[in-house]
Protein backbone atom coordinates (compact mmCIF):
# COMPACT_ATOMS: atom_id res chain seq x y z
CA UNK A 1 0.00 0.00 0.00
CA UNK A 2 1.32 3.26 -1.36
CA UNK A 3 2.69 5.43 1.57
CA UNK A 4 2.20 3.48 4.48
CA UNK A 5 5.19 1.19 5.68
CA UNK A 6 4.22 -2.55 5.99
CA UNK A 7 4.55 -2.13 10.15
CA UNK A 8 1.56 0.38 10.18
CA UNK A 9 -0.59 -1.06 7.75
CA UNK A 10 -0.65 -4.23 9.65
CA UNK A 11 -0.97 -2.17 12.67
CA UNK A 12 -3.93 -1.06 11.48
CA UNK A 13 -5.82 -3.82 10.04
CA UNK A 14 -5.00 -5.78 13.49
CA UNK A 15 -6.28 -2.85 15.69
CA UNK A 16 -9.57 -3.37 13.81
CA UNK A 17 -10.03 -6.52 15.78
CA UNK A 18 -10.90 -7.14 19.05
CA UNK A 19 -8.26 -9.61 19.43
CA UNK A 20 -5.48 -7.09 17.97
CA UNK A 21 -6.91 -4.15 20.01
CA UNK A 22 -6.67 -5.88 23.33
CA UNK A 23 -3.11 -7.39 22.64
CA UNK A 24 -2.01 -3.70 21.04
CA UNK A 25 -0.54 -0.52 23.47
CA UNK A 26 -2.33 1.22 20.35
CA UNK A 27 -5.48 2.56 19.41
CA UNK A 28 -7.14 3.54 16.50
CA UNK A 29 -9.48 7.08 16.22
CA UNK A 30 -11.76 6.59 12.86
CA UNK A 31 -13.56 9.70 12.05
CA UNK A 32 -13.37 13.48 12.32
CA UNK A 33 -14.91 13.89 15.78
CA UNK A 34 -12.40 10.98 17.72
CA UNK A 35 -9.34 12.12 15.96
CA UNK A 36 -10.04 15.74 16.44
CA UNK A 37 -10.45 14.82 20.40
CA UNK A 38 -7.04 13.13 20.21
CA UNK A 39 -5.53 15.51 18.43
CA UNK A 40 -7.01 18.26 20.72
CA UNK A 41 -5.96 16.78 23.60
CA UNK A 42 -3.17 14.35 23.56
CA UNK A 43 -1.54 15.05 20.74
CA UNK A 44 1.32 13.63 22.25
CA UNK A 45 0.36 10.08 21.98
CA UNK A 46 -0.57 10.16 18.21
CA UNK A 47 2.04 8.15 15.96
CA UNK A 48 0.49 8.93 12.76
CA UNK A 49 -2.37 10.47 10.84
CA UNK A 50 -4.21 8.72 7.42
CA UNK A 51 -6.09 11.35 5.71
CA UNK A 52 -8.14 10.50 2.21
CA UNK A 53 -6.69 11.93 -0.57
CA UNK A 54 -10.30 14.25 -0.79
CA UNK A 55 -9.47 15.39 2.64
CA UNK A 56 -5.68 16.22 2.99
CA UNK A 57 -6.82 19.91 3.89
CA UNK A 58 -8.53 19.20 6.57
CA UNK A 59 -7.60 21.74 9.58
CA UNK A 60 -6.27 19.68 11.92
CA UNK A 61 -4.89 20.64 15.23
CA UNK A 62 -1.03 20.94 15.16
CA UNK A 63 0.39 17.67 15.90
CA UNK A 64 4.57 16.74 15.03
CA UNK A 65 3.43 12.91 13.89
CA UNK A 66 3.57 11.73 10.36
CA UNK A 67 0.81 12.36 7.98
CA UNK A 68 -0.02 10.03 4.69
CA UNK A 69 -2.14 11.07 2.34
CA UNK A 70 -3.61 7.91 0.81
CA UNK A 71 -5.97 7.47 -2.85
CA UNK A 72 -10.00 6.91 -1.73
CA UNK A 73 -10.01 3.48 -2.36
CA UNK A 74 -6.86 2.49 -0.35
CA UNK A 75 -8.31 4.55 2.41
CA UNK A 76 -11.42 2.94 2.24
CA UNK A 77 -9.38 -1.01 2.73
CA UNK A 78 -8.34 0.70 5.53
CA UNK A 79 -10.70 2.35 7.28
CA UNK A 80 -13.21 0.05 9.96
CA UNK A 81 -16.33 2.30 9.04
CA UNK A 82 -18.62 1.84 5.67
CA UNK A 83 -18.89 5.02 5.17
CA UNK A 84 -15.46 6.70 6.96
CA UNK A 85 -14.90 10.31 7.35
CA UNK A 86 -11.94 10.39 5.65
CA UNK A 87 -9.45 10.64 8.74
CA UNK A 88 -7.30 7.41 10.78
CA UNK A 89 -5.24 8.36 13.60
CA UNK A 90 -3.36 6.15 15.16
CA UNK A 91 -2.16 6.58 18.65
CA UNK A 92 -1.08 4.81 22.04
CA UNK A 93 -3.76 4.30 24.23
CA UNK A 94 -3.33 6.39 27.46
CA UNK A 95 -2.54 5.14 30.85
CA UNK A 96 -4.75 4.39 33.20
CA UNK A 97 -4.44 6.93 36.31
CA UNK A 98 -3.19 5.11 39.82
CA UNK A 99 -6.30 5.40 41.78
CA UNK A 100 -3.75 6.24 44.67
CA UNK A 101 -3.60 9.76 43.12
CA UNK A 102 -5.54 12.70 44.27
CA UNK A 103 -9.46 12.67 43.01
CA UNK A 104 -9.98 16.24 41.43
CA UNK A 105 -13.72 15.70 40.91
CA UNK A 106 -16.50 16.30 43.58
CA UNK A 107 -17.54 13.22 43.12
CA UNK A 108 -16.17 10.09 41.15
CA UNK A 109 -18.30 7.86 38.63
CA UNK A 110 -17.85 4.57 38.48
CA UNK A 111 -18.65 2.44 35.99
CA UNK A 112 -19.04 -1.07 37.41
CA UNK A 113 -18.40 -3.99 34.32
CA UNK A 114 -20.50 -1.36 31.89
CA UNK A 115 -20.04 -3.95 28.73
CA UNK A 116 -22.07 -2.18 25.81
CA UNK A 117 -19.94 0.16 23.69
CA UNK A 118 -22.62 2.39 23.29
CA UNK A 119 -24.07 2.91 26.51
CA UNK A 120 -20.46 3.00 27.72
CA UNK A 121 -19.26 6.12 25.13
CA UNK A 122 -22.47 7.89 26.25
CA UNK A 123 -21.93 7.73 29.61
CA UNK A 124 -18.31 8.57 28.84
CA UNK A 125 -19.45 12.10 26.69
CA UNK A 126 -22.19 12.81 29.28
CA UNK A 127 -19.10 12.58 32.07
CA UNK A 128 -17.21 15.26 29.96
CA UNK A 129 -20.34 17.25 29.47
CA UNK A 130 -21.29 18.47 32.89
CA UNK A 131 -17.29 18.93 33.33
CA UNK A 132 -15.93 16.05 35.39
CA UNK A 133 -12.45 15.34 34.80
CA UNK A 134 -12.22 11.78 35.34
CA UNK A 135 -14.31 7.87 34.79
CA UNK A 136 -12.96 5.05 36.69
CA UNK A 137 -13.50 1.48 35.20
CA UNK A 138 -13.60 -1.92 36.82
CA UNK A 139 -12.68 -5.00 35.41
CA UNK A 140 -15.00 -7.13 33.54
CA UNK A 141 -16.02 -4.17 31.53
CA UNK A 142 -15.45 -3.04 27.89
CA UNK A 143 -12.21 -2.04 26.30
CA UNK A 144 -12.35 1.37 26.53
CA UNK A 145 -10.01 1.72 23.44
CA UNK A 146 -12.10 -0.54 21.30
CA UNK A 147 -13.11 1.37 17.75
CA UNK A 148 -16.58 1.34 18.43
CA UNK A 149 -15.86 2.63 22.04
CA UNK A 150 -14.36 5.51 20.98
CA UNK A 151 -16.65 6.34 17.75
CA UNK A 152 -19.82 5.91 20.36
CA UNK A 153 -17.90 8.80 23.05
CA UNK A 154 -16.32 10.70 19.83
CA UNK A 155 -13.16 10.67 21.58
CA UNK A 156 -13.98 11.45 24.88
CA UNK A 157 -11.76 9.11 26.14
CA UNK A 158 -8.71 11.48 25.23
CA UNK A 159 -10.06 14.23 27.30
CA UNK A 160 -10.94 12.70 30.54
CA UNK A 161 -8.60 10.89 32.65
CA UNK A 162 -9.45 7.31 33.01
CA UNK A 163 -8.79 4.78 36.29
CA UNK A 164 -8.72 1.34 36.00
CA UNK A 165 -9.23 -0.86 39.62
CA UNK A 166 -9.32 -4.72 39.69
CA UNK A 167 -12.76 -4.52 41.18
CA UNK A 168 -15.58 -2.17 43.18
CA UNK A 169 -14.03 -3.37 46.17
CA UNK A 170 -10.62 -1.57 45.37
CA UNK A 171 -11.71 1.38 43.82
CA UNK A 172 -14.05 1.75 47.00
CA UNK A 173 -10.83 1.04 49.17
CA UNK A 174 -9.23 3.75 47.56
CA UNK A 175 -11.66 6.48 47.48
CA UNK A 176 -12.25 6.22 50.69
CA UNK A 177 -8.63 6.57 52.12
CA UNK A 178 -8.71 9.61 50.01
CA UNK A 179 -12.10 11.03 51.94
CA UNK A 180 -14.74 10.23 49.59
CA UNK A 181 -16.69 7.95 51.77
CA UNK A 182 -20.20 8.11 50.42
CA UNK A 183 -20.84 4.74 47.85
CA UNK A 184 -24.18 4.44 45.85
CA UNK A 185 -24.63 1.97 44.03
CA UNK A 186 -27.62 3.09 41.60
CA UNK A 187 -30.41 0.34 41.35
CA UNK A 188 -33.45 -0.38 39.42
CA UNK A 189 -35.58 -0.13 42.47
CA UNK A 190 -35.10 0.07 46.07
CA UNK A 191 -33.11 2.67 47.82
CA UNK A 192 -33.23 6.26 48.33
CA UNK A 193 -34.33 8.72 45.54
CA UNK A 194 -31.70 10.17 43.58
CA UNK A 195 -33.82 13.89 43.76
CA UNK A 196 -34.87 13.82 47.28
CA UNK A 197 -31.09 12.92 49.20
CA UNK A 198 -29.12 15.87 50.09
CA UNK A 199 -25.65 14.37 50.03
CA UNK A 200 -25.18 12.10 46.84
CA UNK A 201 -22.49 13.89 45.56
CA UNK A 202 -20.53 14.98 48.72
CA UNK A 203 -17.52 13.01 48.60
CA UNK A 204 -18.83 10.37 47.14
CA UNK A 205 -18.98 8.08 44.17
CA UNK A 206 -21.87 7.26 42.17
CA UNK A 207 -21.69 3.48 40.77
CA UNK A 208 -23.29 2.17 37.72
CA UNK A 209 -23.09 -1.34 36.62
CA UNK A 210 -23.34 -4.06 34.33
CA UNK A 211 -26.29 -4.03 32.14
CA UNK A 212 -26.95 -7.98 32.89
CA UNK A 213 -26.07 -8.13 36.23
CA UNK A 214 -26.43 -4.72 37.82
CA UNK A 215 -23.61 -3.32 40.26
CA UNK A 216 -21.24 -5.80 42.31
CA UNK A 217 -22.32 -6.37 46.36
CA UNK A 218 -20.03 -3.76 48.24
CA UNK A 219 -19.77 -3.59 51.72
CA UNK A 220 -21.08 -0.74 53.29
CA UNK A 221 -22.25 1.40 50.42
CA UNK A 222 -25.74 2.74 50.13
CA UNK A 223 -28.22 2.44 47.50
CA UNK A 224 -29.88 5.14 45.29
CA UNK A 225 -32.41 5.12 42.40
CA UNK A 226 -34.10 6.89 39.56
CA UNK A 227 -38.22 7.30 40.69
CA UNK A 228 -40.22 5.99 37.72
CA UNK A 229 -43.98 6.41 37.75
CA UNK A 230 -44.63 5.04 34.18
CA UNK A 231 -45.01 1.01 34.51
CA UNK A 232 -42.10 0.57 32.42
CA UNK A 233 -38.94 -1.78 33.65
CA UNK A 234 -35.75 -0.33 34.42
CA UNK A 235 -33.89 2.62 32.12
CA UNK A 236 -30.76 1.50 30.42
CA UNK A 237 -27.64 2.43 32.21
CA UNK A 238 -26.68 5.38 29.56
CA UNK A 239 -30.15 6.93 30.49
CA UNK A 240 -29.79 5.93 34.42
CA UNK A 241 -25.99 7.62 33.96
CA UNK A 242 -27.66 10.62 32.32
CA UNK A 243 -29.90 12.07 34.70
CA UNK A 244 -28.17 10.92 37.79
CA UNK A 245 -25.51 13.45 36.00
CA UNK A 246 -27.60 16.27 35.09
CA UNK A 247 -29.34 15.77 38.66
CA UNK A 248 -25.61 17.00 39.64
CA UNK A 249 -25.61 19.62 36.91
CA UNK A 250 -29.22 20.96 38.52
CA UNK A 251 -27.85 21.41 42.02
CA UNK A 252 -24.95 23.13 40.80
CA UNK A 253 -26.39 25.77 38.83
CA UNK A 254 -29.70 25.99 40.03
CA UNK B 1 -41.70 -23.27 4.09
CA UNK B 2 -43.67 -25.54 6.55
CA UNK B 3 -46.35 -24.36 8.43
CA UNK B 4 -46.37 -20.63 7.13
CA UNK B 5 -48.58 -19.88 4.03
CA UNK B 6 -46.66 -18.52 0.77
CA UNK B 7 -48.74 -15.09 1.64
CA UNK B 8 -47.69 -14.93 5.04
CA UNK B 9 -44.18 -15.82 4.74
CA UNK B 10 -43.81 -13.12 1.58
CA UNK B 11 -45.20 -10.47 4.02
CA UNK B 12 -42.71 -11.53 6.83
CA UNK B 13 -39.84 -11.24 4.41
CA UNK B 14 -40.80 -8.17 2.57
CA UNK B 15 -41.60 -6.15 6.33
CA UNK B 16 -37.31 -6.16 6.73
CA UNK B 17 -36.90 -4.24 4.41
CA UNK B 18 -37.13 -0.52 4.37
CA UNK B 19 -39.58 -0.52 1.37
CA UNK B 20 -41.66 -3.17 2.77
CA UNK B 21 -42.70 -1.69 5.56
CA UNK B 22 -43.81 1.42 4.26
CA UNK B 23 -46.17 0.24 1.87
CA UNK B 24 -47.82 -2.29 4.26
CA UNK B 25 -49.84 -1.09 6.89
CA UNK B 26 -48.29 -4.42 8.74
CA UNK B 27 -45.70 -4.74 11.19
CA UNK B 28 -43.31 -7.53 12.85
CA UNK B 29 -41.70 -7.63 16.00
CA UNK B 30 -38.56 -9.78 16.74
CA UNK B 31 -37.79 -10.86 19.62
CA UNK B 32 -39.34 -11.40 23.47
CA UNK B 33 -39.61 -7.91 24.36
CA UNK B 34 -41.39 -6.18 21.75
CA UNK B 35 -43.58 -9.00 21.13
CA UNK B 36 -44.91 -9.33 24.82
CA UNK B 37 -45.70 -5.39 24.42
CA UNK B 38 -47.92 -5.87 21.77
CA UNK B 39 -49.32 -8.95 23.13
CA UNK B 40 -49.79 -7.57 26.64
CA UNK B 41 -51.31 -4.22 25.56
CA UNK B 42 -52.14 -4.22 21.89
CA UNK B 43 -53.29 -8.03 21.04
CA UNK B 44 -56.61 -7.05 18.77
CA UNK B 45 -53.74 -6.29 16.20
CA UNK B 46 -52.16 -9.07 16.17
CA UNK B 47 -52.29 -11.26 12.93
CA UNK B 48 -49.62 -14.51 13.64
CA UNK B 49 -47.48 -15.50 16.13
CA UNK B 50 -44.31 -17.66 14.94
CA UNK B 51 -42.18 -19.43 17.45
CA UNK B 52 -38.64 -21.43 17.05
CA UNK B 53 -39.47 -24.90 18.20
CA UNK B 54 -37.46 -24.55 20.81
CA UNK B 55 -39.26 -21.81 22.61
CA UNK B 56 -42.92 -23.30 21.38
CA UNK B 57 -43.58 -23.65 25.28
CA UNK B 58 -43.09 -19.90 25.72
CA UNK B 59 -45.37 -18.19 28.30
CA UNK B 60 -47.08 -15.98 26.19
CA UNK B 61 -49.74 -13.23 27.24
CA UNK B 62 -53.70 -14.85 25.93
CA UNK B 63 -53.60 -13.88 22.46
CA UNK B 64 -56.44 -15.77 19.79
CA UNK B 65 -53.94 -15.17 16.61
CA UNK B 66 -52.77 -17.79 14.54
CA UNK B 67 -49.69 -19.38 16.44
CA UNK B 68 -46.96 -21.50 13.74
CA UNK B 69 -44.17 -23.05 14.84
CA UNK B 70 -40.80 -23.69 13.18
CA UNK B 71 -37.83 -25.85 13.13
CA UNK B 72 -34.79 -23.55 13.72
CA UNK B 73 -33.26 -23.36 10.55
CA UNK B 74 -36.68 -22.29 8.79
CA UNK B 75 -37.01 -19.97 11.54
CA UNK B 76 -33.98 -17.85 11.93
CA UNK B 77 -33.80 -18.16 8.03
CA UNK B 78 -37.02 -15.58 8.83
CA UNK B 79 -35.80 -13.55 11.46
CA UNK B 80 -34.14 -10.23 10.35
CA UNK B 81 -31.45 -10.42 13.90
CA UNK B 82 -28.61 -12.80 13.77
CA UNK B 83 -29.35 -13.52 17.73
CA UNK B 84 -33.21 -13.87 17.30
CA UNK B 85 -34.86 -14.76 20.43
CA UNK B 86 -37.48 -17.81 18.70
CA UNK B 87 -40.60 -15.05 18.48
CA UNK B 88 -41.77 -13.21 16.05
CA UNK B 89 -45.53 -11.25 15.58
CA UNK B 90 -46.71 -10.18 12.69
CA UNK B 91 -49.49 -7.54 13.44
CA UNK B 92 -51.08 -5.02 12.35
CA UNK B 93 -49.57 -0.81 12.77
CA UNK B 94 -51.90 0.71 14.90
CA UNK B 95 -53.31 3.70 14.08
CA UNK B 96 -52.09 7.25 15.03
CA UNK B 97 -54.65 8.89 16.85
CA UNK B 98 -56.66 12.41 15.38
CA UNK B 99 -55.05 15.07 16.71
CA UNK B 100 -57.92 16.67 17.69
CA UNK B 101 -58.73 13.91 20.28
CA UNK B 102 -58.56 15.53 23.56
CA UNK B 103 -55.36 15.17 25.30
CA UNK B 104 -54.75 13.02 28.41
CA UNK B 105 -51.36 14.02 29.05
CA UNK B 106 -50.25 17.47 31.46
CA UNK B 107 -48.47 18.01 28.75
CA UNK B 108 -47.09 16.90 25.49
CA UNK B 109 -43.82 15.79 24.05
CA UNK B 110 -43.07 15.89 20.17
CA UNK B 111 -40.55 14.46 18.32
CA UNK B 112 -39.68 16.78 15.27
CA UNK B 113 -38.84 14.73 12.42
CA UNK B 114 -36.53 12.50 14.72
CA UNK B 115 -34.82 9.98 12.39
CA UNK B 116 -32.06 8.36 14.60
CA UNK B 117 -34.12 4.83 15.15
CA UNK B 118 -31.82 4.34 18.56
CA UNK B 119 -32.39 7.70 19.40
CA UNK B 120 -36.46 7.42 18.80
CA UNK B 121 -36.55 3.96 20.81
CA UNK B 122 -34.84 5.26 23.50
CA UNK B 123 -37.48 8.48 23.59
CA UNK B 124 -40.31 6.27 23.62
CA UNK B 125 -38.81 4.14 26.19
CA UNK B 126 -38.30 6.98 28.28
CA UNK B 127 -41.73 8.51 27.53
CA UNK B 128 -43.26 5.14 29.15
CA UNK B 129 -41.24 5.02 31.83
CA UNK B 130 -42.34 8.28 33.32
CA UNK B 131 -45.97 7.56 32.13
CA UNK B 132 -46.76 9.63 29.51
CA UNK B 133 -49.65 8.36 27.74
CA UNK B 134 -48.83 9.91 24.36
CA UNK B 135 -45.87 10.79 22.08
CA UNK B 136 -46.49 13.28 18.96
CA UNK B 137 -44.81 13.04 15.81
CA UNK B 138 -44.42 15.55 12.69
CA UNK B 139 -43.28 14.21 8.93
CA UNK B 140 -40.37 13.56 8.27
CA UNK B 141 -39.15 11.67 11.00
CA UNK B 142 -38.32 8.05 11.49
CA UNK B 143 -41.32 5.45 10.72
CA UNK B 144 -42.29 4.07 14.00
CA UNK B 145 -43.37 0.65 12.95
CA UNK B 146 -39.88 -0.18 11.48
CA UNK B 147 -38.06 -3.40 12.83
CA UNK B 148 -35.04 -1.09 14.20
CA UNK B 149 -37.29 1.13 16.12
CA UNK B 150 -39.67 -1.34 17.50
CA UNK B 151 -36.15 -3.16 18.89
CA UNK B 152 -34.84 -0.07 20.18
CA UNK B 153 -38.18 0.83 21.79
CA UNK B 154 -38.89 -2.32 22.82
CA UNK B 155 -42.23 -2.30 21.51
CA UNK B 156 -43.08 0.61 23.48
CA UNK B 157 -44.82 1.94 20.33
CA UNK B 158 -47.97 -0.55 21.50
CA UNK B 159 -48.63 0.86 25.26
CA UNK B 160 -48.33 4.48 24.09
CA UNK B 161 -50.66 6.05 21.87
CA UNK B 162 -49.06 8.27 18.89
CA UNK B 163 -50.04 10.93 16.86
CA UNK B 164 -48.88 12.54 13.79
CA UNK B 165 -48.94 16.17 12.51
CA UNK B 166 -47.96 17.04 9.05
CA UNK B 167 -45.62 19.89 10.27
CA UNK B 168 -44.85 21.45 13.73
CA UNK B 169 -47.12 24.33 13.32
CA UNK B 170 -49.95 21.89 12.73
CA UNK B 171 -49.24 19.94 15.53
CA UNK B 172 -48.80 23.02 17.67
CA UNK B 173 -52.21 24.13 16.19
CA UNK B 174 -54.07 21.64 17.26
CA UNK B 175 -52.64 21.90 21.20
CA UNK B 176 -53.16 25.23 21.07
CA UNK B 177 -56.68 24.83 20.54
CA UNK B 178 -57.05 22.43 23.52
CA UNK B 179 -55.37 25.08 25.67
CA UNK B 180 -51.98 23.90 25.84
CA UNK B 181 -50.21 27.17 24.77
CA UNK B 182 -46.69 26.86 25.83
CA UNK B 183 -44.65 25.16 22.62
CA UNK B 184 -41.09 24.72 24.10
CA UNK B 185 -38.53 24.09 21.59
CA UNK B 186 -35.54 22.58 23.22
CA UNK B 187 -32.01 23.63 21.79
CA UNK B 188 -28.77 22.80 22.46
CA UNK B 189 -27.98 26.53 23.76
CA UNK B 190 -29.95 29.54 24.70
CA UNK B 191 -33.10 29.76 25.94
CA UNK B 192 -34.83 28.91 29.28
CA UNK B 193 -33.34 26.72 31.60
CA UNK B 194 -35.20 23.90 31.76
CA UNK B 195 -33.88 23.81 35.54
CA UNK B 196 -35.11 26.99 36.54
CA UNK B 197 -38.00 27.64 34.89
CA UNK B 198 -41.40 26.62 36.88
CA UNK B 199 -43.72 26.35 34.04
CA UNK B 200 -41.80 23.63 31.65
CA UNK B 201 -44.79 21.12 32.11
CA UNK B 202 -47.83 23.25 33.04
CA UNK B 203 -50.24 22.79 29.60
CA UNK B 204 -47.53 22.89 27.42
CA UNK B 205 -45.57 20.69 24.77
CA UNK B 206 -41.82 20.30 24.81
CA UNK B 207 -40.35 19.82 21.50
CA UNK B 208 -37.05 17.90 20.42
CA UNK B 209 -35.84 17.91 17.02
CA UNK B 210 -34.03 16.15 14.39
CA UNK B 211 -30.12 15.43 15.10
CA UNK B 212 -28.92 16.97 11.80
CA UNK B 213 -31.16 20.47 12.19
CA UNK B 214 -32.88 20.83 15.26
CA UNK B 215 -36.71 21.68 16.07
CA UNK B 216 -38.20 23.36 13.38
CA UNK B 217 -39.07 27.43 13.51
CA UNK B 218 -42.00 27.55 15.30
CA UNK B 219 -44.31 30.90 16.28
CA UNK B 220 -44.76 31.92 19.18
CA UNK B 221 -42.55 29.55 21.03
CA UNK B 222 -40.35 29.50 23.66
CA UNK B 223 -36.51 28.26 24.13
CA UNK B 224 -35.59 25.67 26.79
CA UNK B 225 -31.89 24.66 27.10
CA UNK B 226 -30.32 22.31 29.05
CA UNK B 227 -27.17 23.79 31.18
CA UNK B 228 -23.63 21.79 30.22
CA UNK B 229 -20.77 23.10 33.11
CA UNK B 230 -18.11 21.37 31.07
CA UNK B 231 -17.25 21.70 27.38
CA UNK B 232 -18.95 18.99 25.06
CA UNK B 233 -20.21 19.70 21.86
CA UNK B 234 -24.44 19.44 22.48
CA UNK B 235 -25.86 16.05 23.93
CA UNK B 236 -27.66 13.54 21.69
CA UNK B 237 -31.24 14.42 21.44
CA UNK B 238 -32.06 11.08 23.32
CA UNK B 239 -29.53 12.59 26.25
CA UNK B 240 -31.47 15.73 26.00
CA UNK B 241 -34.70 14.21 26.33
CA UNK B 242 -34.25 11.88 29.15
CA UNK B 243 -32.73 14.60 31.23
CA UNK B 244 -35.82 16.96 30.67
CA UNK B 245 -38.40 14.14 31.10
CA UNK B 246 -36.94 13.09 34.41
CA UNK B 247 -36.67 17.18 35.43
CA UNK B 248 -40.61 16.34 35.05
CA UNK B 249 -40.62 13.83 37.00
CA UNK B 250 -38.19 15.31 39.87
CA UNK B 251 -41.15 17.56 40.34
CA UNK B 252 -43.59 15.43 40.83
CA UNK B 253 -41.85 13.26 43.36
CA UNK B 254 -39.98 16.06 45.34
Amino acid sequence: MSGLTKRQEMLIRSLRTRHGRKKSPYCLCDGLRSSSEILQCRSDLVELIVLREDKADFVLPPCPAERIVLPAGEFEDLAATVNSQGILVLASCPSFRPVTDPVPDPFVLILDRVGDPGNFGTILRTARAIGLKEVWLTKGGIDPWSDKVLRSASGAQFALTLRYAESLEDAAGALRSQGYHTMWRTLPAGGENVFRTPDVFEKSAVIFGCEATGVAELAGSRSLHIPMPGDAESLNVAQAATIVLFEYVRRITS
